[in-house]
Formats: C-alpha cells, sequence, structure tokens
C-alpha cells in the first residue's frame, strides 16, 4: 500500500511537515512529562528522548535541553524532580519531500505557557 | 502579547489548525497509552481522554472509541488489559478561523499501525 | 498456575497488600501526571483514574482527589493546565487474604514533594 | 522534619523496602509504556529509564532490559514499535536499613502477562 497516495492526498507536502513534527512534539511531552529527573541524569534522559522520536514518521532530527537552573533548586530533601513541560526547550526537525521545517517548544514566560510554535518554514 | 500574531504569522490557518490537531493527537495516545482498562472502566477512561483533550488550543471536539472486541478476550488472569494505540479510535475536530479540520487517528490492519492522517479538510 | 504460591510464597499477605498497593500508586502518579485539566474537566478525569486503578492485582478502591484551588488560579490564557503530583491526593485501599492497608500520596509543603506512605494498617 | 518517624513508624524497615521497591517498578512501568523503540534506540532507552527511576527514595539500582527479540520482527513500515510491559525485564534493588529487595518485573508466557513479584528478599 502506497500510504501516502492513500493516506496524504489532501494536503501539501509541506502542511505533513508539519502534521508529522506537530505530532512528534505532542508526544514529547505526553510521554516524559513526569519522569524523575536530577542534574546527574538529565543527560541520559535528554539522549532518550531525542534517540526515540527520532523513530517517529518524518523526523530528521529532535534536539531536547532540559533547564538545567530549574534542577540546581530542587526545594525536597529527595534531590530530584518530575520533569514538566516547563523545563523543556525542544526543536523537531520533520522532513517531507522537498519540505523541511522546524518545530519548537519552549517555556514562554509572559504566558506561563510551554508553548510549541513553527520556528523555521521556507 | 498577540501569540498569533508574534508566533504564528508564518503558517496558513489551515497549517495552523493542522498544527493544533496533530499536536493533540501525538498526546493522546502518549498520555494514555499503558493505562489498565477493561469492559467495566473503558467508558469513564474515553470521556476522561475527551474531556481533558479538548482543552487544548484550537480543539473544538475529541471523540475517543475504544476497540471493545480487543477487551473481550483478554488472555489474562487479571481481567484486565493496558491501552494500547492498536485500540484506539480517535477523532480531533481542530478550528482556527474559518479552518476546521478533523484528524483521525485508527489501527490499519495492512500497516500494523495506529495512523493517524488528516480526514476531513476544505 | 497458582501465581500465589510460585511467586508470593516468600512474603506475608501483609507485605503482598503493601507490595500490590505501593505499585498502583506508582502506576497512578506516573500515568496520569502530564494530562491537561481545568475545573470542567476534573471529575471525569478522577473517575477515570479511579477507574482505571482500581483494575490492578488486589486494589479494592481508588479514591482520588484533584486539587481544585490549584484549578482556580491558572495563569496563563489557555484556561487550562497540566496535572503534576502535587495537586493529587489519592488513597489506595489494598486487600491480601485477612490483610487490608490504606496507602495515601498527599503534597507535604514542607517537603514540597508528593509523599506516598501507608496511612492505615492493622 | 524527620519524614521515616513521622510517616513510615507503621511499618517494618522489610516492608518499607518492598513499599519503596513497588512504587518504582510500577512507575516505571506506567511512565514509558508507549514509547516509541526499536534497535537503533534500545540502549539509550534501557540507560535513561535506569537513571531517572534511581533517583526514587531508597532505590539503590535498577537494571531495565527490553527484549531485542521483540524489536527484530517489527510488522509495520515504520521501522519501530511502542514499549509495552510485555517486552520489559527490569530489576529494582531497593534498600531501607539493613534490609535489601530485589523487586523483578517479567513477561510470564503463561499468564500473558509482566508479572511484578519480591525475587529476592532475606
Amino acid at each position: 500500500m502506497d500510504v501516502d497516495k492513500k493516506y496524504f492526498n489532501n494536503i501539501t507536502p509541506r502542511e505533513r511537515a508539519i502534521f508529522e513534527g506537530a505530532i512528534t512534539m505532542g508526544a514529547i511531552f505526553h510521554q516524559f512529562d513526569g519522569t524523575p529527573v536530577n542534574k546527574e541524569s538529565v543527560e541520559s534522559l535528554e539522549k532518550a528522548m531525542q534517540d526515540a522520536m527520532q523513530l517517529q514518521p518524518c523526523i530528521e532530527k529532535v534536539e531536547v535541553k532540559i533547564n538545567r537552573k530549574l534542577l540546581e533548586n530542587i526545594g525536597n530533601e529527595f534531590q530530584y524532580t518530575s520533569l514538566n513541560g516547563n523545563m523543556l526547550d525542544v526543536r523537531v526537525v520533520s522532513v517531507f519531500e522537498e519540505e523541511k521545517i522546524v518545530i519548537r517548544m519552549e517555556y514562554i514566560p509572559e504566558l506561563d505557557y510551554p508553548l510549541m510554535y513553527v520556528e523555521e518554514i521556507d
């Protein structure tokens, strides 16, 4: 079966790249939110998030940065916290045919919200 | 701050609707995959998935159907299973300005994969 | 196969009740952390969390209360937030043979941490 | 505040070790179930699961093995699958005072279920 022809002939290549990148961004947030994390474990978590999410259709690259500053002042005696969206800075590079886009998630202080948007598009 | 003007002026209203709907579809899968479920609990799970995911930006409606047939023949003695993508049939209705689209996730037997695609678009 | 005899003959009934209740408490936190929630959706989320987690072995009852106060002052323009452990007050009633225990999770301000502990035990 | 004295004086050190280990086992399953995985990404996922879950209270070590055989015959064209409990073989070493226990999760074919049990205890 030609999946692209059968299921995706109603959208443009540019829209397809947006579609697949956005799915992956939603997936990253909701898969890993809640994971225990501190300064010792943060690197392996970032790497696993990247490696896992790069497997998804049309995803060329995923870059995950977890805010180290938010890991420095952990206010509890257990020396770790739970990953939440406000700690995340993520770029997802999505490609379909000639179209390549970058989707970004970053915490926007004015919004008090981890906003997802299209950062680069032709 | 005008979020739409600042962060989304590089994509069309149609692309914005695709973008937001796709995020929500990725989110649904990865938030709830793994939840214990059987025939007794399936309705409240569907409802919670819908109510939660309708909160996301630009999402007008979410319809979740979990395949009852896959809940009938649970092969273990514990009488429940873990929700997985292959059980899910989901429609996300996403609206931005005049644009309204429907994104679908359904298990495609030929692909052995829960495919996400744009089902309805003008 | 007699699962109890084969896999659980090295612990007492009281320990078994603790074991199963603790598994379920860890599961609740990590399954649902990150779910979008506000005052409109909170009830169906609580119900789904209860119904799903009561399916696990030896679990008689699960009571989930999500802190409404933390849903009142949502500081962003999107009118919802992501569920996190600090919002949760959960009781899991776990029973094995004659032993019945209650496990509790609640946010402890002094610890700035959602603590899980055994609340009631004979 | 002395957390152990205030919240855990109703259970023995052995019960405490069981309690904390079981929480972590429930957490591992429900945090990571659903993560995209294939043979290329499996190692970084195992490492992140271990590093994250070793942060939890009383956890000395976590060993995660994801079944490579189940990653070899992925029946879809996308060359990855979603992590599920049946692929997992996990050991959690939990210590409180003099008590040290090992909790195991492994898929039991006769049960068609990823069983969690206490593997080693004095």
